[in-house]
């Protein structure tokens, strides 16, 4: 199959298909069952990876404490993504002013106050404070997927507020975490070969905001902290991360008060998987009817082949 | 098993299990395997039972438009409950001191400005809108399966901030919604009664805000629009409700221009299913090692009876 990238009409081809459902808002759309059913069988083709990895997956919902994204300094890196839960704490005249300001379509969110959660902005940082103390001596191996949010309206059908992220958190020494993420880049090579997405791994950076965050991006890239794996899906030029790999170095042992056997402060990395991502990219890659995909594809996702 | 009441025995021995793992704020947790496998095997037990029931399911993030919650008119019942989503979106004078509040646990809700989009309180609202028009001549069947949030920190374990439902949806005349209501009644009965939960059913009402809403519930009572299907979970004398079947007259018909085959606006009802709240009540009726559980339970629960 040859293909073209024509952004438009890769989304109206996913809406045309019952695959999302807009909602009006850019980034916020519905799943239709097929693609809830690509999902399932990504779900499916990770936990045959890992079969053997001897992992916990725990599930959080779409939120967190606000009391967490304030300790992982959340704020001073990416700011412009965040997602604060504001609720109205007040009496009954109050409430008539706002179901009053709601009715007219007017502003009344300066009628709300902050509450003490805030929209969870990347599946792993609940995982941390659950794991203060002091490791194994193999370090230990969590897995999370949840809701996660980025405030970035968009067009691209790729880039969504309220998103699904599948991760793979490793704690221990450097040497338990870094050879361990090289291995999850093969891995999910190996699975993208399988699964016919054409895809490169590229060293990154985080989208840090402002001119300080150019200089954190910079030092991110020195020392190869992150890669992503990249397969153009929007366009040819702009290919889209899929799968990122990361290295925190000791930053979450620090801030947890997280320790390795031997007494020294623990290092982590995790495995960001881009689960929705990578369901648009196999259908900008094998079409939108599952049921033709290729065998191998399909075996990979569904026990019996069929989605 | 004689089963005695005392809920902060129940949270402490669903922690002790890893069942649940808290945040640190009321209402927000992390869920442990067993739990999801729990959950899961519930979700199965649900989809046997609507085998044949011709639906169709859509899922959704956990947040919708702004304009939507404005247009059902939410904030007049049920403003108490909100959580609406607000995001920075200043320059980078603005992020420095947004960054400082932050780290130092000071106020920074201020700073940030309501976005076009909200928690999702309930998980129908955002199918309504997807089916505008006319309805086929024998109504419409849609499920639904999303996280929702209410702002209402509690300590009971089943008053949580954030928790999955799933719904299922029913389109047509009042002919069409009503008996499914009550079979979908009397099948959660049955389903109870082979997962040894014990249930009673009870005319009920939301839980509207303020003076006005005391007005609004005692009218949903006489007019029997819900009713709730209730297990003493917390304690004997207050039961908790985990499903809901909801009728809603015309309500959605109108607000969203859904027709009737025959032109006459379409009425709705859905039936609300507390999943957590009725895995909740499993590790309380059964205990909390579901390979514990009785054959009956675990046969619907699992295919192969093992959690």
């Amino acid at each position: 199959m040859s293909i073209t990238y024509d952004m438009a009409a890769f989304y109206e081809g996913l809406v045309a298909h019952r695959l999302i459902l807009p909602s009006g808002v850019p980034g916020v759309f519905g799943r239709g069952p097929m693609y809830e059913r690509v999902m399932a069988g990504l779900n499916h083709a990770l936990d045959q990876i890992a079969l053997n990895d001897g992992y916990e997956t725990i599930h959080h919902p779409p939120v967190l404490p606000r009391q967490l994204l304030e300790k992982v300094n959340y704020l001073e890196a990416f700011p412009h993504l965040c997602g604060s839960i504001h609720s109205f704490m007040g009496n009954g005249l109050a409430a008539l002013r706002l179901a009053e300001a709601a009715r007219n379509h007017e502003p009344w969110g300066e009628m709300l106050v902050q509450s003490d959660v805030v929209m969870s902005p990347a599946a792993c940082y609940s995982i941390y404070p659950l794991f203060k103390g002091t490791l194994p001596a193999d370090g230990r191996t969590v897995g999370v997927n949840n809701w996660v949010y980025r405030h970035e309206p968009s067009a691209e059908p790729t880039r969504m507020m309220a998103f699904r992220m599948r991760e793979f958190v490793r704690f221990g020494s450097a040497e338990h975490v870094v050879p361990w993420r090289e291995m999850w880049l093969n891995r999910f090579k190996a699975l993208f070969d399988t699964l016919q997405l054409p895809a490169h791994a590229e060293v990154a950076s985080d989208p840090f905001f402002g001119r300080a965050g150019k200089l954190m991006a910079a030092s991110q890239i020195e020392q190869k902290l992150k890669f992503e794996l990249m397969v153009p899906i929007n366009s040819l030029e702009s290919p889209t991360a899929l799968v990122s790999f990361n290295y925190h170095q000791s930053k979450f042992g620090e801030l947890f008060d997280i320790q390795q056997a031997d007494g020294e402060v623990a290092h982590t990395a995790c495995i960001g998987i881009g689960m929705e991502r990578i369901t648009m990219g196999l259908f900008k890659h094998l079409g939108f009817d599952p049921r033709a995909w290729p065998e191998a594809a399909r075996r990979t996702l569904w026990t019996d082949g069929q989605p």
